[in-house]
């Protein structure tokens, strides 16, 4: 299906085939909830060009980061101070000023989960542009947040102040962010043409996908299975989150074929703007409190399509130790655990349930391809992904019949 | 460094700069242990085509099995009769008498370990070309052992019977396994014609590459860590086994950049000819038989350098679990759990030692490359391959320090 970024025309195409996918599944209610989302578009032009004292330029591989404003059309041109993180601009306002500031802060291979080393630098990305913009700088380039070396951008949502200017912000592939990092050493004076083109327009509408099975015995009680259908622009979006959409319908589609009729209502939903506004998450909570019925508990999959190992659950200790009374019958996909933790993004405004999953692939690969041109359909292994379902259709099963 | 089939140039090229690569590495000792291997050579030629009554042809994606002979220059033509497995051919006999066998086994995807998959079918590839043989086939077609859909033939070594005439017989991708199905549905009756000019030569020199640190302690006694450095010839054997050698040298590595002084001697050992004749491990268990040296245990790593699970063990119920409480160290790799199973080929000549440990990393995606040019060094994750490494060195240690 392609790029699915909120509000682009191809997101839509992407809704109504699901929307047409889940009717041809025979689910007994299948919906559009409408949301309404942020419409940013990259627009036509990108580029980043060193330019040396002899007039000769070299371009580099960058991409913006989402939410960014656009240059002026002959782009900014400016000199490049490179920093290792926008915690150190305080200490050196004067030297940003008036800069564009090549933030190279390396993603830290030491952690053995990879989430942990994203936390860490993930603040680049989202304060960078701010702190850096709030001490006089023209624009930011921050190295990209991956684990994989290679020269293509990771985008990502870049912070927005309510009380800071914005400025234009990009992602630089590795191999040319070490490559700037090497020129700058050589020569500190080095200038850089940066060209944005990106804007934001009107919200835009858009939608939620729902498809349900409905309980035998308690078609009031709902418990909700989904991931998030938008992806970035630069990407097909595959690992984040295409593979969470599809393993939570296909637990759906399990249902269906072994012909298990649950007690309680099963619903998937495809959760829009994930990536740059949470809208479908606001809005699908305001669905549950508007609802007489009684929701019980959710499961996110949004760590991409990679080898069973977990479940991470917010809820109470009681509810998280009878869960893991069932890994016996979980261990057959691989799952090995289940512990408190962060259960998912579009489940964050939720509250009015009982427990709340996540879950937890294995994560050595994930930041190889999120939220770049890396993340495609052929990266899913369809063993690692089918694995994932079944895991999340067991825990699906435990939370309908014995919760 | 590519293919290194035993008895090959390219394997003795690796061989010799694996033990350059340890001298390096400044270990304490370093040697080659001469082991006699078998040398096949898969020659020039292989084909197979379909022979269309209209004379038109149709060519097949095949690889001779491991062994093989060659059939006559212009090939064996012949009609082919598809069955699913060696074991109906009992049954009809004079229908096999004659002809090409093409045994078309599908893996079975529905076991969440793969290895029971492969060890489901493996005798197709082991016994079929015996039973075949008996019953008057004159060579025989395997659809490749994987679990990835492509058209790249899987090999692996035949099974030889001193009773029994040796037929030609080769893999074939699985595309064209489907392919030459449907085609024999329409038509029962067409031909092939096969021509494979692999043969067998005198066995040959090669080596197991051995290097070792000294214990402080107990310089005596003898724990081994390896895998094998022989692949097939269509594969540059990234995952089989080149991972799991340079994982245990690794282990060394660490030893050294942590400056761990172990308490017994740690060495590594570099196998040859696991894949067709099991000769290195023979001789190193000769080595081991001959020396006054205390042998305590071995740990082979020959399941790929993906996510690591587990390890299996060989040993007294006891020692399994003593090391069973040392699982929250090995957990920060990722390792979940330890049980009794198999520890590897390369070890099973050892009996002489308190345990045998093969180590688990993930299988969803092995059999995707095993045996085949897909096996490449691209295929490994460099973060998959070192949490392996360092599951092993923790393991390594543990052995060391607290056996």
């Amino acid at each position: 299906m392609g790029p699915r970024l909120s509000g682009s025309e191809n997101s839509l195409k992407a809704i109504y085939w699901a929307e047409k996918k889940m009717k041809e599944m025979g689910l007994d209610s299948v919906w559009l909830q409408p949301v309404m989302v942020p419409k940013w578009e990259r627009g036509e032009i990108e580029s980043a060009e060193i330019i040396y004292s002899n007039k000769k330029t070299r371009s580099l591989s960058i991409a913006a980061l989402g939410r960014s404003i656009s240059t002026p059309e002959t782009g900014i041109t400016a000199g490049i101070i490179e920093i290792n993180s926008f915690r150190e601009v305080e200490k050196i306002r004067d030297k940003v000023k008036g800069k564009i500031v090549f933030i190279n802060h390396h993603f830290n291979d030491g952690f053995y989960d990879t989430f942990d080393g994203y936390n860490e630098i993930g603040g680049e990305r989202f304060s960078g542009p701010i702190v850096c913009s709030h001490a006089g700088a023209l624009a930011v380039i921050i190295r990209s947040i991956t684990t994989k070396y290679d020269n293509v951008p990771h985008v990502g949502v870049m912070g927005i102040s309510d009380t800071v200017k914005q400025i234009p912000a990009a992602a630089i592939g590795l191999e040319d962010a070490d490559f700037l990092s090497a020129e700058l050493k050589k020569n500190p004076d080095l200038k850089i043409n940066l060209i944005l083109s990106c804007h934001s327009l009107p919200d835009a509408q858009s939608y939620n996908v729902i498809g349900e099975i409905k309980g035998s015995d308690n078609p009031e009680e709902i418990i909700t299975i989904g991931g998030h259908f938008d992806s970035w622009d630069v990407t097909e979006g595959a690992h984040d989150d295409g593979a969470g959409c599809i393993q939570s319908l296909e637990v759906l589609d399990l249902f269906k074929r072994l012909n298990i009729k649950p007690k309680r209502t099963i619903r998937c939903v495809f959760f829009i703007n994930e990536e740059n506004g949470t809208r479908g998450g606001y809005e699908y909570n305001q669905l549950l409190l508007n609802s007489k019925q009684n929701h019980i508990a959710a499961i996110e999959s949004d760590r991409g399509a990679f080898t069973p190992r977990g479940f991470l659950a917010e809820g109470d200790t009681t509810i998280i130790e009878q869960l893991q009374e069932f890994l016996p019958a979980l261990q057959k996909t691989g799952i090995e655990w289940i512990k408190p933790g962060f259960a998912g993004v579009d489940l964050y405004f939720i509250k009015n349930c009982k427990i709340k999953i996540g879950y937890v692939p294995d994560w050595q690969r994930y930041f190889d391809y999120h939220h770049s041109a890396n993340d495609k359909f052929e990266s899913v292994n369809p063993r690692e992904f089918e694995a994932g379902s079944a895991a999340i259709a067991i825990m699906t099963y435990i939370l309908s019949e014995y919760l």
